[in-house]
């Protein structure tokens, strides 16, 4: 029997993304988001979400352009960190001692100590409510060579990227691998 | 040193969700997508992302209305299933046995052996690319009474959600809880 929690986010997982941006001065910024993912293979591109309040979205109204990082394991504090300070009041670069880098295709930033960061180009923003929607276009990915595994994609059991469950406000890590997509579904569609 | 990917969609994890939706003439499909998430708070809102070419896209302009399960491990096969068949040509619930029962808000099925459903009415259509994004205001989320915790929020470990990892198409299960967001950062913020 189904019973009706009302009209909640309770969606899961989500993925755990460092946003990165310059303001009008040139400062660079982070901060992390839990609603967005991909929303287009071709043009790739990045949707995030953001409060009209926060820092990243006026850099993001300026500068037309983010960088997106996957939350990795080993900078776990740093990410939640960076979605609770704003970088109106502190430099959070100093504050962690992470390293911002000029994207080469866009103008953000992105941390050289994260594995993997996507250069985005922004395409679209929607007014939802609360949150606006930006889309980005993504011009580049960078991974650090170290993580590439074998088959040339990024090694997921090295990288350690953290997923979120919403509603309880929990990180994760990956778990097992279960089986591969457009596969495992092809015994039922032999019955 | 970073090394360049190329404009790729290995953003991870990504959801699975299993989108319900009518035809034109009431015959109840399921369709799996990966590229979608929370987009707003208020008013609570999902997007997910459709190729034009497919079944599902088509209901979701006509009805303006579809649901979204949450996939987990029990049904993985069926949930890949649901990506790879199309219901132009098959009955996706006579094929794997599941169930559809009408939605209580909106004009669209859900399944009702999946744990997990979010009632949406489509907000927002956003022409991108390859991919079209609808908008869905949550109406309601429903859960097998069962999979409720203690803590009155969906019990993750009971309930089993899938988590994506496009690039390598591997489907996993979530792993160790690693911390709460917007608390384990804050002992960067006391420093």
């Amino acid at each position: 029997m189904k019973k009706s929690m009302g009209a909640k986010t309770l969606l899961m997982p989500t993925p755990v993304l460092v946003i990165g941006t310059y303001d009008a001065a040139g400062k660079p910024n982070v901060m992390t988001v839990a609603w967005g993912g991909i929303c287009c293979s071709e043009p790739p591109c990045i949707n995030i979400s953001l409060r009209k309040a926060t820092y990243t979205y006026e850099n993001i109204i300026e500068k037309k352009a983010f960088t997106v990082h996957i939350a990795v394991e080993p900078y776990i504090k740093e990410a939640d960190y960076f979605g609770i300070a704003s970088g109106r009041s502190v430099d959070k670069f100093s504050a962690t001692g992470l390293t911002p880098v000029k994207a080469e295709f866009v103008d953000a930033p992105y941390i050289k100590e994260f594995p993997l960061v996507f250069e985005c180009a922004l395409l679209h923003t929607i007014e939802i409510g609360l949150h606006t929607q930006f889309i980005g276009m993504i011009v580049d990915a960078k991974i650090d060579e170290e993580m590439i595994a074998a088959n040339g994609f990024p090694d997921v059991e090295k990288m350690k990227p953290l997923a979120f469950a919403p509603s309880i406000r929990d990180y994760y890590s990956f778990g097992k691998v279960l089986g591969k997509a457009f596969r495992i579904g092809k015994q039922i569609q032999k019955l």
